[in-house]
């Protein structure tokens, strides 16, 4: 079976092991283990920033990370026994940012990845490469080979005046807390699809929208043009999985996005704001996974509440499970 | 007084130590102590290399670092309390050069650096600012903004063919066994000195040789334009401090530098290769120190020998001070 993912970070690597260990694959570190399946996962690129010279891209490391047996498991992102030697001292340099940590692992990570940025690799080759040495057994695709970084209008806390920062300044030195007039994807409107990424979904057997940010991480890749009609255009079917539990982000600060856009924090809202590919002019769902007990109402998609807290890896694959079957695929368990 | 003193590394570094002590300044981390005085060191860059997409100045570093407090005493360079995440983690991905290790302490201090070259800052400058926090007491001058990096012609060690290779890689990987068919400071004939330098050779009360390697840190200043001349032409004495103790060298391979250019490893030989301003068409020298017991017959420059082992902050105080004599200047005790 071949399956597409749209993922985020924390939430979307967190999936990837779940359909993982739907589809009998190891789980980590060890590539796919000779499975039959292909699991594919096209991931946001509008975290990306340069820090201190450093290309970072949090959320493929966060999924490399995770599906590589090198996460922090306890904080979801970051290296698992790492040191922070370079933090400390670039904070004696004085060095700006300081609001946002680099551990020492994690460095090695980005040197990799920027020396072979500014030698020409592009992204999605950098990705590859860094992926032989940690064996996710998921080819991780970010979604553009091209710089698109997502923008966020507030007002400056210390001066009252508009301003516009990058999303890591709103979301990680200021915990999203000012309120956000505008999330823009700077530089999505002249991005490419990297190569690959159409052709992973036209070829799909079905593609996954995981619950990650509806704004951030999913809404970053619909913006690249060209990502949206692929989903639109594939045979395979599109089951979404909402991130909203009972009115409340699963993880993260997905309400104060939602809030920026105008949608409301609730699973039908974001099922609506995806929208359906039968129904809709630019739709991308035909189904539509809510929490046990939530409600939702999405003109032309098949809605089914089930289990969606990822409370551990057989957890998600069972919801991963819930996912391949409302698609109208069966895989058998252990397969 | 104003002193400029010509420096490589770990040697070059200590010996700024005894000038310091010899003047009555702080030694490590508190500036210039409000010090009448004002030491000016010109340093080499020609160990200098870009590794990992950072750019590295070993003898830059091994000075600040010295100054500031902030060396492995130990082991002469790189940082006290050292840790090696990164260096760990750039194996595990296989990242070459992997006989290079870069610590995670010194490493903060290559982004800052390698930040604010891309951002088209010269090394001078960026010097100057890495400074505001060491506070080495010592005005830090790379002799030149340009790359100057020498390179070595030698045999390759696994095929036997000729090659060249950046002095790092002779020095550190190959433990300058390869025999050296040349040493050659690429890029030093377009070079240009960087600002600051040949005023302060021009306006200085002394200039010293400190006891570096005469061939790839000393050698490598006098290749750029004007330096050798703006020795040559200062009103300041000229007094060198031999490297070669009973014909070896103080530390390091210099031996195997001074044979590449056909010149024995002994203070007269390297005496007679910096050769004297009064009598020689391109010499620099106006006196020469060496160690107890050493001779040298250099024409044109005078010859003492006073006790060369810097042994600690004192004994290179002391030596300081002979060299200080044999400039005809004298500095009172603890002044």
């Amino acid at each position: 079976m071949k399956v597409v993912a749209l993922v985020g970070g924390v939430g979307g690597a967190r999936f990837l092991l779940g359909v993982k260990a739907a589809l009998g694959m190891p789980a980590l570190g060890e590539g796919d283990g000779g499975s039959p399946h292909e699991v594919t996962a096209v991931v946001n690129i509008g975290d990306d920033v340069w820090m201190h010279g450093l290309r970072v891209c949090p959320d493929l490391d966060t999924c490399m990370y995770t599906l590589g047996d090198g996460i922090d498991t306890e904080k979801g992102w970051g290296r698992v026994g790492e040191t922070w030697s370079v933090k400390e001292e670039l904070a004696a340099y004085g060095a700006e940012p300081s609001w946002f940590g680099l551990g020492d692992r994690d460095i090695a990570t980005h040197l990799v990845r920027s020396r072979m940025l500014r030698a020409g690799y592009p992204l999605s080759a950098v990705t590859e490469a860094l992926c032989d040495r940690w064996r996710p057994g998921v080819r991780l695709l970010p979604v553009s080979d091209d710089r698109v970084e997502t923008h966020v209008a507030i007002e400056d806390p210390a001066t009252g005046e508009p301003t516009a920062v990058h999303f890591q300044e709103w979301w990680v030195r200021h915990r999203a807390e000012p309120a956000a007039g505008a999330i823009v994807p700077v530089g999505a409107e002249e991005a490419s699809l990297a190569p690959g990424v159409a052709e992973a979904i036209s070829g799909a057997d079905v593609v996954l929208v995981a619950p990650s940010n509806p704004v951030v991480s999913v809404g970053t890749l619909l913006a690249v043009p060209g990502f949206r009609e692929a989903l639109r255009s594939t045979a395979a079917p599109v089951v979404g999985v909402s991130p909203i539990i009972g009115g409340r982000p699963l993880r993260g600060m997905a309400d104060a996005c939602l809030t920026a856009i105008g949608v409301e924090t609730s699973a039908e809202a974001v099922g609506r704001l995806y929208g359906s590919r039968a129904e809709s002019a630019d739709g991308v769902l035909d189904a539509w996974l809510v929490h046990t007990g939530d409600t939702a109402d999405v003109p032309g998609v098949a809605v089914r509440d089930v289990p969606l807290l990822m409370s551990d890896v057989d957890a998600t694959a069972e919801m991963a499970r819930a996912a391949f079957d409302a698609a109208g695929l069966s895989v058998p368990e252990g397969s």
